[in-house]
């Protein structure tokens, strides 16, 4: 699909989940542009002079600018509006135990400038919290950003959370963090308004932000980090339940509790330290490998497992493909619920192996997906990896205080 | 929960998802009625002329009607308002190999006739379809319905379909009627509007017209039949993904495939045949039971054994115990997926032993609901049983053609 933008036209059906003409103009530029007045009043419905007072308001405050000419239809050459990339910023944060990662976004959605630090650890959440203010700020700075277009901080995290709190709740390597008031106390560090959610949430609002996803999809982007989560999109709308605490792809046991077998979760299995320990396991056992693990980070050694594998080491390709296995199964489970039609892959485990957990993902929905007599679901990789959480967590921002969407419950 | 109405405040937010000022206050008479005018405008925010406007055209249509006063506010008493459940009817048909079920219900989504008869079996599809409209047209004519007040037939099938088409994709027990112009010929031979859907989609549907379901919550209707299906429901709204092959938690598998155990569905594991396969190793086995299975119909060895398991025979227990803790492993996964707060279990396989389900569902998602710190989840029977995909499909009718909701995606 690549960086390609799509106008779908069944999205003029999707207009009542955008709140406002202006959001939903400027989500049509964003997505569509550069693109004519005419075309805009077209695919949102509006009438000619609503579209004409959103688009003065638009090009007044610097959101939207105009970049050329159409001269394709013979007649009087139409006027391309696009996005201004840089009228806007936004900080994403992804808040780690193991690593914290800093991104500052344009308008588009993407990356002008980052930062990757050691995760919050052991420390202190008010120490974590006062470092991270002091980083954001002083990316903003050295990237010579005014601090006025910088409309706010989104903060990426793992785990179950109360959003209208803005706390985490009992998360599993962030012990310290449960309960405390994470969002207000960075709002008051940073001086800038901050929103909290699940790092699978926003993965799928940064992949759909930067426009590499079909607008009318109904997508989950699986994030790989330590854990293992999930964000689902409908439409372009983050899909929320009852609160906000949707899918926990990593708490899926893989095999029934009651069914005699040890239990385990895919997270356990399938994620760094499974990975990891099914690795050391082979080599206890002789297994022929050039691998030598480190043995103390399991994110470290499933690094060197990756690349390993990528080089045909036969330990590490077994307990790579062990794990996308392991994964296909719970993404199967996933389409057969939500019946999706796209899947993105993101977070640092897929940053290095990442193409054999495409292929081996999309290889199951082929062969396994309930409804696959009605549609096919397209795999692929998220185009940010590692940062997709941080990315996602500024496009959050950028999506809801400029072109704010919901399912209206 | 049982019948009580509920008048859920946070509601206002959702108006979005009802199209029509129209659709937006009946729903709220249905769901909210006996009320008055004034707590109809504060919780639909429409303007006192709209309220008017739309409350007149109600009355005139016959949809709503005057029930009495409320004197509690010591000013001018209020005129309350109700629907009118006598205004409209709608037939729900549900189709399966092993049986047919019909009924009629009223506006308000009660039950005014029922018919249950032989299913489908191997008969050619034209002759089912037929019968069907011979069937539903006599039940109308026997219950006195003016044939112009019944507004469409809802029909309730099993496995993946093509809703656009109408038509059933290879539908695993009837094999006959797949891409058969189901929808289209069940119209032509009736004469009325036809609706097709997923026995799991109207079952939810049916739960929450019927006004048993919180307005707010997000919905599992689990329909336990021959096969395990489901439908979802946000805020009162149908949940279709991609193409509305949504919910297919029968297709789950228990064990994963490729981990060397025997893999094996849901539905095969936790549903009728697997249950009298079950309890047949048992007895074969020579375990103390009371059991005498007729062995050629799973359906009415799956009777036998659930009513057993009432009476407390230990082979029946065992089963339907086990049964129950597979589909509670299965609705875990679907909670944390779609952070649920509420669960109905419905359809044949639940008229029996369902407070065994219900329990043992219940206590499985306390314990292991992944957002449990953030909220509870509810499980409980359906108020139609065996009926539910039935009626849910006759609701659907009804919330189509008068209150008719969608995300706009």
């Amino acid at each position: 699909m690549g960086g390609t933008r799509r106008l779908n036209m069944t999205r003029a059906g999707a207009n009542l989940t955008l709140t406002t003409s202006r959001a939903l103009v400027l989500d049509f530029v964003r997505s569509a542009g550069p693109i004519s007045r005419v075309e805009l009043a077209t695919l949102t419905g509006l009438t000619p002079a609503t579209m004409t007072n959103v688009m003065r308001q638009l090009l007044t405050d610097g959101l939207v600018v105009e970049v050329g000419r159409d001269l394709s239809t013979g007649g009087k050459p139409r006027v391309l509006l696009d996005i201004n990339p840089t009228a806007r910023f936004a900080v994403g944060i992804q808040l780690g135990a193991d690593s914290l990662t800093y991104v500052v976004t344009n308008l588009g959605g993407a990356i002008v400038g980052r930062l990757r630090t050691r995760g919050a650890e052991d420390s202190p959440p008010v120490a974590v919290i006062s470092r991270m203010a002091g980083r954001a700020k002083q990316l903003i700075e050295d990237l010579g950003i005014d601090g006025q277009a910088v409309i706010g901080v989104g903060l990426a995290a793992p785990g179950s959370m109360d959003l209208d709190k803005g706390v985490l709740l009992a998360p599993p390597t962030l012990g310290q963090w449960s309960e405390y008031p994470l969002r207000d106390e960075l709002e008051a560090a940073i001086g800038l308004p901050v929103l909290l959610d699940n790092d699978g949430t926003t993965s799928a609002v940064g992949e759909f932000w930067g426009g590499d996803v079909p607008d009318a999809s109904t997508m989950c982007a699986v994030y790989l980090g330590a854990g293992i989560g999930a964000g689902i999109l409908i439409g372009g709308t983050v899909f929320r339940g009852a609160s906000s605490n949707v899918g926990e792809l990593g708490q899926m046991w893989m095999t029934a509790p009651h069914s005699g077998a040890a239990p385990d979760t895919l997270e356990r299995v399938a994620g760094p330290a499974g990975v990891a320990a099914a690795v050391r396991r082979a080599l206890d056992a002789g297994a022929e490998s050039s691998l030598e693990l480190g043995g103390t980070d399991p994110i470290a050694d499933f690094t060197l497992i990756a690349t390993a594998a990528l080089l045909g080491d036969p330990v590490a390709v077994a307990a790579i493909t062990h794990s996308a296995q392991d994964l296909a199964e719970a993404v199967l489970i996933a389409a057969n619920l939500f019946d999706l039609d796209f899947v993105v892959l993101a977070g640092p485990s897929v940053a290095i192996a990442g193409s054999m957990y495409v292929e081996i993902v999309q290889k199951r929905l082929d062969e396994g997906f309930f409804a696959k007599r009605r549609h096919g679901i397209e795999v692929r990789l998220s185009t940010h990896a590692t940062d997709a959480a941080a990315v996602g967590a500024a496009a959050l921002v950028l999506q809801h205080q400029l072109a704010p969407r919901s399912f209206g419950s």
